[in-house]
């Protein structure tokens, strides 16, 4: 595992889930059933998500047990030296016939607490995230953010990625 | 199940997997080892495929693999008459937090035959898409595809997609 990660990245990875961000330590690890909560007060403390998580915490506790029993996910939290969740990033690996038949990484929900911001933390986690993959043989990583999020695509960029292709969503309700 | 889908569907779905399109019948059903040759020649005729679709048929054969075994995954094939495969997509069941904990349903690797092009296949099987979607509890779709592909930008608005999301790719070689 590579001990740096984006090509400008502030943080170091280090392998045993330890990351270091703006001369902070941070854990990173698996999400347990009690992170629930703090997961959802993450989501609602954005901009979009304010409008959109507007549900009951039942809903949110059936989504985390189909996503911890299946071995393709991994919903990562970075916990601050207390404990407290700080951060979260969905990674599915993701198997497909295009590319060669690459394996994907693909990353979903990525949030970092308010009070984090500009610590370098979303870059570690991402550096993270990378070398997850690329230890379970991902050939590639992708994700997609709202078109709105200004900030994120620069970040997104500042870690090399291209934003070479258009997300569509429909609803099915 | 519905019977028809997308709001300028030329085509019907029916509940057993038989799609209709420009007056020519399609069975859809769950790709198996035997059709991967027939799948990549699909995925190599294209303008994009053309170039990155130049590997080993067991590279293929292992993704194979790997999507067929995880009931997340459904690699749809469409097939004609005398049982060709004209038309593919994978469709995968992703469980998440975000949006109330929603299920989505991602659409990816998706080739019809140049030969039924313009037949209303390609509609149909979104319709069907939809439908399996519906059926296994999803709230929305999505998918991404790539900037250069203008003829599916138009193809997935007239379907009802909205593309409110850019898609990021980072390569881990």
């Amino acid at each position: 595992m590579r001990t740096s990660g984006g090509p400008q990245s502030p943080a170091a990875v280090t392998p045993d889930g330890v990351l270091e961000a703006g001369g902070v330590t941070y854990r990173v690890d698996r999400a347990r059933a009690e992170d629930v909560p703090a997961i959802v007060d993450l989501l609602r403390d954005d901009v979009l998500g304010a409008q959109r998580e507007d549900h009951d915490l039942a809903a949110y506790e059936r989504a985390f047990e189909a996503i911890d029993r299946d071995p393709s996910h991994y919903l990562a939290c970075a916990r601050d030296s207390q404990g407290q969740v700080v951060g979260v990033m969905q990674l599915t690996l993701l198997p497909g016939l295009s590319r060669g038949g690459a394996l994907r990484l693909q990353i979903e929900g990525v949030r970092v607490a308010a009070t984090t911001r500009g610590s370098g933390l979303g870059g570690a986690m991402f550096d993270w995230a990378h070398a997850y993959g690329r230890s379970r043989g991902a050939r590639f990583v992708q994700l997609t953010t709202d078109r709105s999020r200004a900030d994120a695509h620069r970040f997104y960029e500042r870690l090399g990625y291209r934003a070479t292709h258009e997300g569509y969503k429909l609803p099915l309700d």
